[in-house]
């Protein structure tokens, strides 16, 4: 197989400011193309670091993806590196990412500047796949086999992700017109509400019974729940597709409600899936989430098809004047309370008109809370015209992470009324 | 300076299935203590693999961080390849862990299985810090100068972010305690609406006067805008700070309304220290933006003293219905105009009664809108008893990428206003 290292260069990933989110669109990429990724690197501005390692990277695979270190007010350390890298101290100006450079400036009503231009200076040595959505180019050095024992290309891709994410198509074209790469075939169940080592004791059969050539891997996240993803590497892709189909037949019946998809899709993708396939529509009353269950529902492109709207009932005020709680119900349960996000589902679906609604009212911090409502409680509430229902959970984390897990398990709750109502 | 590399595990991360946050955690926390991160590596979870990378690690840095490939439904192997690169066969039960772990899942209503009780089984070279938030516990192992030629020290982190980040301030505890740290000194300045090469250009000529131990990063990012990170190493705090805070002083003049922060925070965070010093409250209503703004300020610890809420209108009927935006300003200008944003500001200021507002309606995509309303157009509207004011961005990216920069714009736009209207 071939194999692959990705290298992000710049200080600001090694000082923590930002986190790289390059590498792993980059390897998604790399891994859906049949190419092993076998290590990622971070290194700092830094000419001899980044010719050494570079070099180590070139030395053990065929394919090296660099991103970053090339911004306009970047010293010219990276290309440098490239150039020396790739045994030239001769640069060229590439005429069409001069002439895309100016056109980005110009529509934003910007003078080019000479930092600008530079940017379409590159080292004789490499090709050029133009960057339409940036000022820096993408290029490529390849790299004869006499050099590191076979032949080897360093893609140097821009750092802004945007960009970076852009150039993957051309990137991964120019790989399959120059190496050999084979198939894998893979499959993701999403999963929710089980912890991994529940889950992996209650597939525990079925995985044992896995064929040795399937590949079995648990992912946990907080919010999307633990997806199993599922991998075989070459074969004919029909063939291996039954095969993992098979699997899926079997594993379904075990998961139950707790699979809400075998094809990658969301939490709030999948509610969307719902409501448009019987024609129903949506809104949602968030105290503690603040919006964030909104913002989920509307992340989905043509959400507008069933979803209406909502109301971040923050204060006690909104709650009564819009969404209108009875006073009475916050003065006697509180605002986390069962009543108070049942009324808070009836209302936003009154004012709304939709069919459907969740409302959630909890307890994300700082602090402590009390006895009786601690901090992570959530109540969440979800209507119909079939009825509402409420539920608790409790959560043990810090603010930011409370507001997710509640957004998180409000979508989870109103899927499975959906699914209920709607599907069976 | 002390040097530190960090190395996650797991084929997770080289799949691209998972972004590794926990470097940027780490070295931020290692940053801040005077340890320089020279490398971070994403390796796979193979025996040779983490053997011989981790001691090359070793070999370059005093100190190696090791995050992941120790969940509960992972195999064996970073334990055993910590074990055989400490040169041991042994384990040992750590009982603290194993309490932990108890007190866990039974807190959690689950049964105590064995893949849970192996998780506080730790090779017997290694001291164990406990981690109270998960299962699988800090392992540190110190190695004899002989050995690498330096003293070194491993610390094996779990890799559920939530509990790396819980461990940290324990392993650097134990990076003061055993090696000699120097202090690092810096600021970061918040500026948005500029670009990082004009930005660059603007302040040309206090950056080129900035004295030579004194190093500037600019680290764009189009959320919060381009950040300006001043740093100096060692020295003593006091006097170090003092020349900071002067350059500072002949920096904010030059930079205007654009700088927003001297101090990390965020546009909600400015937004709501303003709100509070006043005494003024806010709730915002948000068409494209779908919840996204709501969330944002609802992020802000302590935003109940200010913020109310907010109305999703995504559909024109809640608009009209819950908002009272006139149906002919809807019919003449369409809901992405400056008159149906001036509505919603102000019909949000009216039904929630507070004293600021922020409304927002675009085309966020996908899709290429019209001529006259391309995808990537957003009205932004901010209202006070003072008046309604409206503006136009235009933005060129995909859907989630446009939501985002149309939340950031709003925030701006209601920032300015209030630095105009409360401040000066």
């Amino acid at each position: 197989m071939t194999q692959a290292s990705i290298c992000t260069i710049g200080d600001e990933i090694l000082i923590g400011q930002i986190v790289d989110t390059n590498s792993s669109h980059i390897s998604r990429a790399l891994n859906s193309t049949g190419i092993k990724v076998t290590r990622m690197v971070s290194i700092g501005d830094d000419h001899d670091t980044i010719v050494n390692s570079l070099e180590a990277e070139l030395q053990d695979n065929e394919i090296v993806i660099v991103t970053g270190g090339l911004g306009p007010t970047k010293d010219d350390i990276t290309k440098n590196a490239l150039a020396h890298l790739s045994g030239t101290e001769t640069y060229r100006t590439d005429d069409t990412q001069l002439q895309i450079i100016h056109d980005i400036l110009s529509s934003r009503g910007l003078a080019l500047l000479d930092i600008n231009i530079a940017q379409a200076s590159v080292p004789d040595t490499c090709e050029v796949i133009p960057n339409r959505l940036g000022t820096a180019p993408v290029m490529v050095f390849r790299f004869h086999e006499d050099r590191f024992g076979h032949p080897a290309t360093l893609y140097s891709l821009p750092g802004v992700p945007f960009e970076a994410l852009g150039a993957i198509p051309d990137v991964i074209s120019d790989i399959k017109a120059h190496f050999k790469v084979s198939d894998i075939h893979h499959r993701t169940i999403m999963t929710y509400g089980i912890a991994e080592s529940a889950l992996s004791k209650m597939i525990e059969s079925w995985e044992d019974n896995l064929p040795a050539d399937m590949h079995l891997a648990y992912l946990p996240n907080p919010l999307t729940g633990v997806r199993l993803r599922l991998s075989i590497y070459g074969g004919i892709k029909e063939e291996e597709e039954a095969r993992i189909e098979e699997q899926l037949k079997l594993l379904k019946p075990v998961l139950g409600d707790s699979m809400y998809s075998d094809h990658e899709d969301t939490l709030e993708g999948c509610i969307g899936s719902i409501l448009k396939q019987h024609g129903k529509t949506l809104s949602a009353a968030e105290s503690c989430t603040g919006g964030m269950i909104s913002a989920l529902f509307t992340s989905v492109p043509g959400c507008s098809e069933y979803y209406l709207g909502s109301v971040t009932s923050y204060a006690n005020s909104v709650k009564e004047n819009v969404l209108g709680v009875p006073e009475e119900i916050i003065a006697r349960h509180g605002a986390v309370s069962s009543e108070c996000v049942a009324a808070m589902a009836e209302g936003v679906r009154k004012i709304t008109g939709s069919d459907y609604s969740v409302a959630t009212s909890g307890i994300a911090g700082p602090g402590r809370g009390t006895d009786e409502k601690p901090v992570g409680l959530v109540w969440v509430g979800v209507s119909s015209e079939k009825g509402t229902e409420t539920f608790s959970f409790r959560f043990r984390h810090d603010r930011k992470r409370n507001i997710e897990r509640f957004a998180a398990s409000a979508l989870n709750t109103l899927r499975i009324k959906l699914v209920n109502e709607l599907t069976r």
